[in-house]
């Protein structure tokens, strides 16, 4: 049996089973305990545990004894006042514990979010699967001249079938030699008994970084809306905001009211600087203001004007 | 109907609905889950949720997908192993939640803890309760003359009742002026309709610091392990060691096998300076050791005897 | 030799002695170090030591070998960019040092922001000084109706002198108490060679919390700046504001254009909810929008016309 | 003009440079500051800036208001009681900024040490170095069969020379075809005017893991230690722990009592459990224990014995 079934079977036996508890307990995010939502190629995210509802932010702001809610629009008023005023400990209260399996790359952003708890697979210890992070083709976008640090169109004919085929190639020669170094073959039997075979911590050094890893992650949602804003956002590199979307998905099973007030106060919201209000100010007093008299450089002239839709 | 009563009706409430989960569940916690265990004269603390359990900890130790626990046995030796060689993020996967009712000077203590999450009582807010910490007869020390931050003796005779008398009347007069200077009586009542009150912010500063606050802490279980090293140590203050100590007892429910690795390494462990080893070393070969061949000074060389119990 | 002018000699002595340095030095800084800049009654704030200056913000945006820095024109392009997007490491690679001297109900609130290292004056180990705040008469403000944390007008007259009067009296009274409990005198002497003291750790519980402590606070900019920002803020308390103000002016000395792209994005910036921005969209489209056509609560719709000045 | 040597003349520059200064200055780390100190094949270490010294971990203990320092002895007995009763607030009061270059596995390692400030180097924005760590012949070695994370002996022969081969040859190819897919040479040319070239952020992923990567971090003295008594432990990984060791030469220029503290009471002590203890104090009594008399297991018995030097 494969190790991938093997584990579906173990996920399907815990699933199976159900417990009693006095806790705060959410039956959406339940529905979904435990299960795999594939991202990328070989990626995943499963939420593993929980710890409160949206009702346990309201109980917190109100350091209650009880419940603590009262009628649920009021909680949604309250909810969204927090938001707004950016009381964040209240949104502390309530922890989740995801399993993600990412590539390197991606898990090298994601560890710079400090507030949270991390244990993850470690290849001094074990052995890396043969998995490997390959863009689907239209993800292969070119180097942007606009943004040095973004995509710009997607490449296409030679060029694109040229990188894929690096990208593919190396990988699995990174790893035929990674296994050989280690002297053992998939299924973990020793290849050449004549050889030592070469420490598990060096060998690894050998991978590519779109290798897949896995990790236990756990945060509070203060901090998971954190993570999210700057990484579901636009700017943020595809592959990283392919989990932060999912994320935002769980997030709306397990507390939706906050969820909500994240999107509309944090998400798709507008910061204006103290000059961009003024000039916002100027205009619907009526005045036409242009770059040149708005006192803003023309990047963030550019800027306020995307915000404002002109 | 008393606020007190009436809050204990509300906790009898919610401990009565019982939830169907797929979490982790611990049953000798969810026993006592909600319920107030009373520390010192008029302070609680209540166990509001939790996440994980002992499987919880070998289960992120193995990065596993499923139930990751094997036998028994074996689970409590990885959680010795992992306590005893400091690999600390497997124990941060467990977290829990506490709502504490404790005096402002052992709070002030406690938030010196900064990895954790706090929603505090707020006196800008809300009017605080006539609750002060009295302490025992028997906890009323003298000032210890070998350790400038510790206790001697309990005093005696008039000048234990002289300072218990000090301490009660003091209170009372300070809380019958924040409540005159608020201009509300107890029930919430304006006293004098001719006077505005001062603000909440202001008045509350005529308060002591035995005054009583309460809070939401939730923290992870390592941070709680190393909080309770330091606070239940016999070098705490008493007033937040009777705090630690419920909450070891609460840990023992909670994750009985981490609790006792954390006893047998942590709490009840003795840490060897490099010249402390030497020496015990020198004393396991039979040589006899004073202070003066032992190179250490007197205050440590007594140290390493009372850790040795010689 | 009283005690305060015994400290004006030390801070004096050490402003005296000149080092010579290879690291970042900021002379209009260096102008005002350890100097005690007065807050409130009693306290005061002193720049204790710092690291870093607003090129050193730029060299860790860049990752740069050496001065990193170019025209400083193009620094301050930089450092606004880096603000306004969100940037927050390099404003982390920036660290100073205060020494502090506040009330302890201010040290509460400012406690709450744990992204900092704090060492703080133990009365465990020590005996605080007679000094209590007692506000200015015109900060002497009724409870604000509208704002259940906030302050309205100042009060006056009876209402006024009777609350003042508490304050002094009840902090001189606990004093006193706290004195003779520690039977120790202002000097430090014995005032009953037949009482033994009770301990400081129990002594001091006695005190309000309008009593004075003191501390080392240490932070780097960017956390300093979330702390501004909530703390400096006009909901912010009084008091704690008065410390919020004073590091502001002890920031623009320090980090002069870090500081103004702080004022200009965060402080004086304006945050417009997803709903908020669709408004002004529309108001910017020649649409007259009223709160019943915006589809905002009443609140919200009265903070939003608040923030565009109309 | 190289990068390599341009940067070597920044750096001369910058160290030509003297400022005066108020602050602690400590001559044996400014005689250091900014040298790149090498490290395994390409890497290094600097230090970019620090604050405080020895004395500032006095004074924070004692919040004084001036130098605070007394004799050095006295100091130097301070700095030990409070490395020995876990004091660990005043080393906080101390902090170092580092710029390292360093492989990608080492960096992923470093970075679970969450309490620190970081700017890395963006393979998102700029292009990496053609720059891989290929271990020295002596430090080729065999996985350990009895420690799953650890190394055995040296790999020499055939199975060496292969496995050097395939790290070199692997990394040159990977770069190689990274560099292709930029469409950019070693100079930043572009090298075929008719195609595009990837995004940065994708091409990279065709790096391995042993590519070198750079970045500023900053920590205080009291992270700093907890860094190095895990990562410069024998049981650490050497190519980590080479970095370790260079920062622990550089703390004995910055803070040498503390650090002699630290090597005292941290790295080169020894925790005994409580069972560990109790054996200690029947060995001291004469008696014989054995591991079957002794309660533990073998292996706890093994490493107490190790501990014990028997």
């Amino acid at each position: 049996m494969s190790t991938a079934s093997l584990r579906q079977q173990e996920i399907a036996e815990i699933r199976e089973a159900k417990y009693q508890t006095r806790r705060a307990t959410v039956p959406a995010l339940e529905e979904i305990l435990y299960e795999a939502i594939p991202v990328l190629d070989h990626g995943f995210i499963r939420v593993v545990d929980y710890m409160g509802d949206d009702a346990a932010i309201v109980q917190a702001a109100r350091v209650s004894y009880g419940k603590g809610t009262k009628k649920l629009n009021e909680d949604a008023g309250l909810i969204r006042y927090l938001m707004r005023h950016w009381h964040s400990t209240p949104f502390e209260m309530c922890e989740i514990k995801f399993h993600v399996k990412l590539p390197m790359f991606v898990a090298r952003q994601w560890i710079r979010h400090r507030t949270a708890n991390v244990n993850e697979y470690s290849a001094r210890y074990s052995i890396l699967d043969r998995e490997f992070y390959i863009p689907q083709p239209e993800q292969l976008a070119a180097q942007s001249k606009a943004n040095r640090q973004g995509r710009a169109e997607t490449l296409t004919g030679q060029e694109a079938a040229q990188a894929l085929q690096w990208l593919k190639d190396d990988a699995a020669q990174c790893y035929d030699h990674y296994q050989a170094m280690l002297n053992e073959d998939a299924a973990g039997n020793v290849i050449d008994e004549s050889r030592r075979g070469l420490a598990r911590e060096l060998a690894r050094m050998n991978l590519p970084v779109n290798a897949y890893t896995q990790w236990y992650w756990k945060t509070d949602l203060h901090n998971l809306f954190h993570f999210l804003r700057l990484r579901a956002d636009a700017h943020a590199q595809y592959e990283i905001r392919a989990y932060a979307e999912a994320m935002i998905d769980i997030a709306k099973k397990w507390v939706p009211l906050a969820t909500q007030a994240f999107e509309d106060y944090r998400m798709n919201a507008a910061a204006l600087s103290a000059q961009g209000l003024a000039i916002v100010k100027r205009m619907l007093n009526g005045e036409q203001v242009t770059q040149e008299t708005s006192g803003l450089s023309k990047r963030e002239w550019a800027e306020l004007m995307e915000t404002l839709g002109r």
